[in-house]
């Protein structure tokens, strides 16, 4: 077994050695500038994780863990450009750096490059490993679009959202699981109860997300909260939020979130406190817990050994205890 | 053997079996919509012609044939945000119609579905295909970055503007006629030559799309000539005409397309005008013949009977003295 520091080096030594110092070099900057920011590699981790659940050395599917990688941080710097978002992880992003045509067309790129990486596994796995990835990356497209639909429609339930995030977020942590475990030969009931246990995973870690933005200790966090009720986002504790409150206090929601002119310090500040007021921190804690328990529930139906779940089940933990 | 129009037909056909009413629909009307703009469908028809060149019956490669078109079109929709283009086929482009946001997303979702009809194919082809396919991918984004690159380059020369176009227009057309020879079974002496074919054609085939913007006639262009030339576009004429022109000649070029307060219409009429003086349609044609019986030696170096190469040669020879 491999403790999953061990993994992450793995991924961050492949990643290392791939160079894009290819011509043109206003394609390819954007590509090293990406991948060079860093982030959790979660999803190329968990790609090795499932190969060392079912025995197998995660080497054999490091090419797999770059594609997937390679195709997060593609789907990355297109939501950017679409979001408008000047920062990303500390760091300018590419369409601010650069501009919106090269972060286009160095995002396409890295969605060709994705499958570069998947072409060299072995021909046995290849078809449905890309089964899965290319339904993944229709997913990933589909939940962004759902998600800036979300912005100007005044119908979104909570149940929306969740399929909203189901797609975009969930789905690849799903499907990375589910790509180690066909590259390791598991069983088509494992790795459907892998992928199940990875998707409930991923709601739980957007909730968790979501939960942070607002109630998390800015000094841990790293960044300042409240990012989310500035843009009005729609969350699921302003989803939430929208279900609970009754007379005066939705009506004090909707002044903050209708009124544009508003401080944002103020609006903040003013919306926290009708979150706390309303408990949203437990109901949220509570949602995320219905969707970390059903992910339990599917690693424990995945036919190996228990002590070959403990660190899927310690990522779990981790992801639901983080506070950033 | 098939003739062209039936292959066309094919294609169609196929593509009109093909139905993208699946939601959000703000993702999926722009693929549908694009797709019905129609356009020569050359690509997905060389797919076809391959497999008839080798004995085998088109029907074999129809999904490979729909996945290279639709990965065409995903190419145009993202072209047109970075070249701002108002126009595709005689109808608004997809981000005036919608919006840039939906052209990123529809396009990324094109370029995801191409890869699913790819995944339709038998096992033993899919490797060798996706390997052709997916640098293809590459060489485009490649191809379109150096395209931009030169808008705003003062040094590009003849050779700098055929590896442009190898890498963003002929790049498909070769590998369309690959595909289709891999999944013909084909040698693989067969399918490299075939595809040097098709890069060769797909190179005259730029030349003569360059040539006819200039000289073509507008009735049966079926467009007003002069869109490169006003929009100062380093096509070959432009190349060319800056390499021969010497003295005063250089300097009314250089004036032409450096100031930017000139009269449109009089500024196309005055430079098609130095073009004629400079015999360009002339060195033009000489160009586009190299490649043109480059292109015809690699098909004769293909080891089938020479009658079943009329129909490729019949494209050639169509694509050569098209006038539109």
């Amino acid at each position: 077994m491999h403790h999953i520091d061990s993994l992450l080096e793995k991924v961050n030594k492949a990643l290392k050695a791939e160079h894009f110092d290819m011509s043109p070099k206003e394609l390819y900057e954007p590509i090293s500038y990406t991948l060079d920011l860093g982030g959790k590699r979660i999803r190329p981790v968990l790609v090795l994780m499932a190969c060392d659940l079912f025995g197998e050395t995660p080497d054999i599917a490091i090419n797999a863990a770059i594609g997937v990688e390679m195709f997060h941080n593609f789907t990355l710097v297109h939501d950017d450009i679409m979001d408008k978002a000047p920062i990303r992880r500390g760091k300018e992003t590419v369409y601010k750096k650069w501009n919106t045509n090269i972060a286009i067309l160095s995002g396409d790129t890295m969605f060709a490059k994705a499958y570069e990486y998947f072409l060299r596994l072995d021909d046995c796995h290849l078809k449905p490993v890309l089964k899965v990835f290319t339904q993944t990356g229709i997913d990933v497209c589909e939940g962004q679009q759902l998600d800036m639909n979300f912005e100007s429609s005044e119908k979104v339930c909570i149940a929306d959202y969740i399929s909203m995030i189901r797609l975009k977020t969930a789905s690849l942590t799903g499907a990375s699981l589910k790509i180690g475990a066909i590259i390791s030969n598991a069983s088509e009931h494992d790795a459907k109860h892998l992928q199940d246990f990875g998707q409930n995973l991923g709601i739980a870690f957007q909730l968790k997300d979501d939960l942070l933005d607002v109630f998390g200790d800015e000094k841990k966090f790293g960044k300042k909260t409240g990012n989310d009720i500035a843009t009005n986002k729609k969350t699921f504790l302003y989803l939430k939020a929208f279900e609970l409150a009754k007379g005066k206090a939705h009506d004090r929601l909707l002044y903050y979130f209708v009124n544009a002119t508003l401080d944002s310090e103020a609006k903040i500040s003013a919306v926290k406190d009708i979150y706390t007021k309303l408990d949203l921190k437990a109901h949220t804690e509570k949602e995320m817990d219905g969707y970390y328990r059903e992910a339990l529930s599917h690693l424990d139906a995945i036919k190996v050994n228990k002590e070959r779940k403990t660190e899927l089940k310690a990522l779990a933990d981790k992801l639901m205890v983080r506070e950033k």
